[in-house]
């Protein structure tokens, strides 16, 4: 006789620590998939805690509340199936597992293998890691649970494949990145006809802090074709029919992620978005400047917020060129934004009074370029105080690499949305955000970057050229190139110590910088923790 | 045949990274030890490259380094045997090792078995474990390599044990934290009298960005007696001799931690004068309230750097006292530090006027408050920004936890003297510092605490009196203490809800503080990894 099973996969945004509230959402989906005809339902990787966690699975009423929490989930079990993950404390060591209810009971429980501690994940921090598979069988179905890392090694799937598992649940929390969704594409239809099996990849969505989580579950049939692929960036319920060894898709497919800059473009506006809401705040601030940097970062706040909630504020001193005045003012109309306009020059020049003793005789350097951008950021913050408007910061990964930006200045805020992109990158997504409706003045794209922090400065005057520039730190930072390596794949010597040696002075102002979208493999944040007392210098 | 060997314990302040200068000061070192007599000198964990070198363990040519220090030191074991820790690839694996070097040869390798991976302890994200003991026959003596952690768990000292071991060294980066020095004794000690053998203590000392190494390297005999106890926060060299069994010390021994306080005000300067040092500071510079944080804080920094290298600015508003101005001009002249007075006052005024519109309507609140701090906060950048002295922050922990301070105003900085210090024991050191030379004005101590931002303000409006709020901090923060639990404990309801809720909210404040001396079990920084966006209310 064939046996049909309908399954849900369920894409949630989940609120780190509110385990109650995780509970009542997986409740919640649980009844709305079964309303849809599902019989079980699979949630992702440490769904009832939220991922990552970090030290609040330090805290010791943690089990009491998982407990809690699972008793709602087992009650709910009786009328669907429910697989979803938490942590477990047993015999004094705490695992990170996936639990399968049904009829209301626990029918099995796995304890994740393979605990990822490189990169921006600390699993070995927390948790023991477990040594075998789990499989269930329920209605005729053999069915594995296997949680995130674990399938990106052999062991755990082909532990389940012994057992004769058929279907296999893989719960995770993968956070984005650019390029990523075809690597975990591929890893599964390997697996799947290594041992002709099915797959379901289910992955959380949402911003939680510098991590955005894309979403993009997706299910393989044993022959290693993805039958369905689930939106990225959004909280969705997909639906498969798992019948005679043979899974099909019960909802349609999307393109998850349709082309890298509008993908990685979405990433930013979520990352934003969540962190804004999660956290409460009414909406957004920024200093507009007429510069690309802040034109892209207001584009997002917009698109992630609406524009209601989005101010703008041009601060101009001496140095600002009309051309920046009025693209901002443009650009606000065009985007329906509260705009105004403040100038620093009144609190500059009392700065400078109380000052010139202290300053009497020493030459003009970089001091008072610093001293206008943190009029701006006091002005920006003190509105931010007044309003509950969180200030967005508006650097990008260039110049938070080589420490172009000034601390509590423009590095005043509670997020930066560009914090992990390359300023190459952000002329191309200002170009991207553009092809959908021209709301930043092209002269903003087209001009040469600079800060206007000194009469007639560009970027290019103290930096090498962006791409140069962008080229040398992606070796650095992303590959680990040393200075040697990177003078051998071609560029000049000058420019690749003076690089180098900008990022590794730096790293005390990055270790003040407000959190910010990662994007890349190796963003500036848990990813990469470099010490700010550092004797190493560049060369081999 | 008796047979007798001097060993000298190296206990000295490496800089993180600068693996070719470790190498010079460890070559040094050993000719300074051959020439007091020794045949052994021993050195600390990862001495080549200082503890803790974070994610420089992960720069593709940190081997080729380490292999040409590790050259200069086999040539210098030609002459005097070098017992050394440095990370070690092979076979695509890093180890946390421990080296022998006797007449130019590696003798033996060890490779550290327990990887602390916990509190500030990241090693499992760097090292795999090695699995076996390491003991060497040298000069008619069987000496085992052990490393830090491995002292801690039975095992690698009884493994030693096993294979013969007289004598086990072992190689530690222990950073101190109040009440440590007593269970690194007695675990030594019960080491020793278990297994029969004596053992050697050396650790490294030296501030690294916010972790203090407080050297006090011991030498325990077979009979669990302390034979040698080396200074605290200094680098020396200590001398014990092993013969037929029994070892005795060359050198003196002192009290390494006098009292708690003395040793907890030695951790402090020594963190602020080796931040300030090895990044190269001409000096610091911190503004002078009048009350007490920033009194003990000058204390600390005149103490550490010597009043020459210390400037005072006092930031006078209409809400600061006359007492305050008095005392904090007092102590400036009673330590001798440069000493300025600078109003805010008028960039104030004009901060405000510029908001007009944008507060128009709107009441007062914290917003004008924290406007103040930031002038302050704008004006000491300005003058480090022009005179390259380091602004040194004055928080102390109670405020850092409950975020009684202002981002980018008071919390602007470079490094926090005070923030892992308790209001209370605040008060405490001030005391203390003041027993061995009046150099705080009696009042600063006396008087009540305020931040002065509003008329007639003290802390105790806002917060619960200091005791108190620190006892309920301790509580939640060091101990993990529910908020249940807390109330249990005898605590106020309302006391403590309000302070873990503010203790909750503020993460996103601390995540931008400036470093600061860790001296207590959980400090705010790699010690507790929170996150900002967290949906964990307090309760059971």
């Amino acid at each position: 006789m064939t046996q049909s099973l309908t399954i849900a996969l369920a894409q949630q945004n989940f609120l780190v620590g509110d385990i109650a509230g995780n509970a009542e959402l997986i409740v919640k989906m649980a009844r709305e998939a079964q309303s849809k005809g599902a019989e079980l339902i699979v949630f992702s990787e440490l769904a009832l805690t939220g991922y990552p966690p970090e030290d609040l699975l330090l805290r010791p009423s943690l089990q009491t509340r998982i407990e809690a929490a699972l008793n709602g989930i087992k009650a709910a079990s009786a009328e669907i199936a429910i697989a979803v993950g938490y942590p477990w404390r047993e015999q004094g060591r705490l695992y990170n597992c996936a639990g399968f209810f049904a009829d209301g009971e626990m029918l099995g429980q796995y304890a994740k293998q393979h605990l990822p501690n490189y990169q921006v994940f600390d699993e070995e921090r927390y948790f023991a890691a477990g040594d075998q598979a789990c499989v269930i069988d329920w209605r005729g179905t053999r069915i594995a649970l296997t949680v995130c890392e674990d399938i990106w090694h052999e062991g755990p799937v082909a532990q389940s494949a012994e057992l004769g598992a058929e279907l296999v649940l893989n719960l995770n929390a993968s956070p984005f990145h650019m390029g990523k969704q075809p690597e975990r594409m591929g890893l599964l239809s390997n697996h799947a006809q290594n041992h002709n099996l099915s797959l379901l990849y289910v992955n959380q969505v949402g911003g939680q802090d510098e991590l955005v989580f894309d979403g993009a579950s997706f299910a393989v049939a044993a022959n290693g074709e993805a039958v369905l692929q689930m939106p990225a960036y959004e909280e969705a319920l997909g639906l498969v029919t798992f019948a005679d060894g043979t899974l099909t898709a019960a909802t349609d497919s999307v393109v998850a992620h349709n082309d890298e800059l509008a993908s990685l473009y979405q990433a930013l506006v979520l990352g934003v978005r969540d962190y804004v809401n999660k956290n409460r705040f009414k909406g957004v601030i920024l200093g507009l400047s007429g510069g690309i940097d802040s034109a892209l970062t207001l584009a997002i706040a917009a698109d992630a917020l609406g524009a209601e909630r989005v101010k703008a504020v041009m601060m101009p001193f001496a140095y600002t060129s009309d051309m920046s005045k009025e693209d901002a003012a443009e650009q606000a109309k065009r985007m329906g934004v509260n705009y105004q306009s403040i100038s620093i020059e009144a609190m500059y020049r009392e700065f400078m009074a109380g000052l010139a003793t202290e300053f009497d005789g020493l030459p003009v350097d970089t001091t008072e370029e610093n001293l206008q951008s943190r009029c701006r950021g006091v002005l920006l913050m003190a509105i931010s105080n007044k309003t509950g408007y969180m200030v967005l910061t508006t650097g990008n990964k260039s110049e938070m690499a080589v420490g172009y930006a000034t601390l509590y200045g423009d590095m005043a805020g509670g997020y930066g949305a560009l914090k992990d992109v390359y300023k190459t990158k952000v002329f191309a997504l200002a170009e991207y955000r553009n092809t959908i409706e021209a709301v930043i003045p092209q002269r903003v794209i087209d001009r040469p970057p600079s800060a206007e922090l000194a009469p007639d400065q560009v970027d290019e005057d103290s930096l090498p050229a962006y791409p140069v520039l962008d080229a040398i730190l992606e070796r650095y930072i992303e590959r680990d190139m040393s200075a040697e390596a990177i003078i051998s794949a071609g560029f000049l010597r000058d420019d690749v110590m003076r690089v180098l040696r900008l990022v590794d002075v730096n790293e005390y102002k990055r270790r003040q910088a407000p959190i910010g979208v990662r994007v890349t493999q190796r963003g500036f944040g848990r990813d990469r923790r470099y010490p700010v007392t550092n004797g190493w210098k560049a060369g081999v």
